[in-house]
């Protein structure tokens, strides 16, 4: 049985179970050997025998309770026929942003996955390989993350055109992330079909909304993605950048699991949302010297729910990471309580 | 008597006073010739009678109940021997950024601002050309956000180098930290002597560190600035930006007002701090049509506390914004309540 699946079910388990946002990844030497045979960012993201490698590659390394498939959240916008240019430096840009509520209304919702084969296929090889005990997550990004990069095209620290387009177009762009989380639910059904056990839906820029957009905009297309999953059996975890004043407006989503930035308290946050948590110590922790990583993963460890808790970071790992600060994180979460 | 300086005490006001943080800024067709008449952005800031001009240009537009005098918080960082580059695209720049625990310890907390005399010659002159029942604002960068610069040198949206440092190296950090709180509060002081009658910190990022780390490394430092102003009778704001989780820790600080940003509810702020509160609409909120800024204003006065509370902005205001956006704010403030 996993201990990460039973976690996020809210039942006992021995010890949380761990795993590292964007643990496949530049900071493993193995990785950047892999991705410089692949050629490219989007050479190995879209090779499955490679992504399912890549995948597979920390769990070798380290004893992670699950694993979460090697893949970019703008990949799917490429079925819904949106152009997305991976640079190597720089982040994915998207050559042609969605400017204009009629370009937004063009978006069509895909039910077909055949263009992301590649994605099934290294889900389904990535499971053949994993234990039974380790579980596979599946991911998307949510409405309004992949809206901010389709309106704005590359990354952003306030995404200031998105946010003007929620207070000068709020219904028109209501139904562009309706459009998304239509897609979006799908495609991570399709994941499911595929191997994956559980789901993790990123609303990484979620934080640049007050509380009162997001719940009259988002949480609608966010609650048409994630009903889909309904009745499948398979856990469903939504991280939320930045979103400490926003836990309240997903309270009654149907998901099991809120995942948490490293500012917003674990206790809070299992009771704002009467969810189980996920998260939550800062990446740039894992510079520290080992003691003191050791020392803040305890206190973050103390501060957690004793139900439905599982150990993570709060972001994505960062690229400098040395895996000494890793090792320091998972030895500190293994050995409790 | 000001209805800013009434307000900033916790005194019964006929209406909130409102200013806009930026508000001498590129929105302004005026502002954007003074700036072409200086040369540069820097020069603007160094003569004192262009920057006293900027500083009054929205008052002669708009009817604010304050001013705040035109500079940047990376300036007084030269009084310190620090270089500081302010090209015209793209923010200011240190070239030779502080990055080790050696050449932090050499900062040293100046006690005098002769090199920022154009300042205290705006200050001055401001003053004399506003009407007593507008207040007149003074400013600096709080010691967190001054080191985020110090430490990296530019802009960043995570503060990865400075977050590092917080975890790697925080005795040193807090030393930094301490030297920049003291020699900010002595530019207050020597402001206020210059003709401010009320002070803002700017706090910007103080939403990248945890709460834990920010009552440990920062809480201390802005003690010790703010300490320096009690008794002259000039009220203290201080700016958090992305603060939510930050309130408990200011709540003990000597200080009169918080400024929020547009993610953090008025009235939970005045709750959790027992302060006065200022701001918080979104910026993004004024490109919407006018009906639809005073709609939304008009909600953020609903929300607001019956005293101690100073209509503002989330947020410094957007260079692209319509002036007819800001008449539309004021205007909703004004007919209030």
């Amino acid at each position: 049985m996993s201990r990460f699946l039973a976690a996020c079910r809210g039942e006992e388990v021995d010890r949380p179970p761990v795993w590292i946002m964007r643990q496949a990844g530049r900071y493993l030497p193995e990785y950047r050997r892999l991705r410089q045979q692949a050629g490219s960012f989007f050479a190995l993201c879209t090779n499955p025998h490679l992504a399912a490698e890549a995948t597979l590659q920390p769990l070798r390394r380290f004893p992670l309770d699950a694993a979460i498939i090697f893949s970019d959240i703008l990949l799917p916008l490429q079925a819904l026929g949106v152009e997305v240019a991976f640079s190597e430096n720089g982040g994915p840009r998207l050559p042609a942003p969605l400017t204009t509520p009629q370009q937004w209304a063009r978006l069509a919702p895909s039910n077909s996955w055949d263009s992301l084969s590649f994605v099934g296929q290294a889900l389904a090889q990535v499971r053949r390989h994993l234990p039974p005990e380790v579980a596979l997550i599946g991911f998307c990004g949510a409405p309004w993350t992949l809206a901010c990069y389709l309106l704005e095209g590359r990354g952003s620290s306030d995404w200031a055109q998105a946010r003007r387009a929620a207070y000068q177009a709020p219904e028109e762009l209501g139904r562009l992330l309706q459009t998304l989380g239509q897609a979006m639910g799908d495609y991570l059904v399709w994941q499911v079909r595929a191997g994956a056990q559980a789901v993790q839906v990123f609303d990484s820029w979620a934080g640049v909304l007050p509380a009162d957009l997001y719940q009259a905009l988002v949480v609608p297309a966010l609650q048409r993605l994630l009903e889909q999953l309904e009745g499948l059996g398979v856990p469903r975890i939504l991280y939320l950048g930045q979103g400490q004043h926003l836990l309240g407006a997903v309270r009654h989503l149907p998901l099991e699991v809120v995942s948490v930035d490293w500012r917003t308290p674990l206790a809070y946050a299992a009771q704002a949302t009467g969810k189980g948590v996920q998260g939550n110590l800062d990446p740039a922790v894992l510079f520290a010297p080992p003691e003191e990583v050791i020392h803040r993963t305890r206190q973050m460890l103390r501060s957690a729910p004793p139900r439905g808790y599982i150990a993570n970071l709060g972001h994505g790992i960062w690229p400098e990471t040395p895996v000494e600060g890793v090792e320091a994180f998972l030895h500190a979460v293994r050995e409790s309580p």
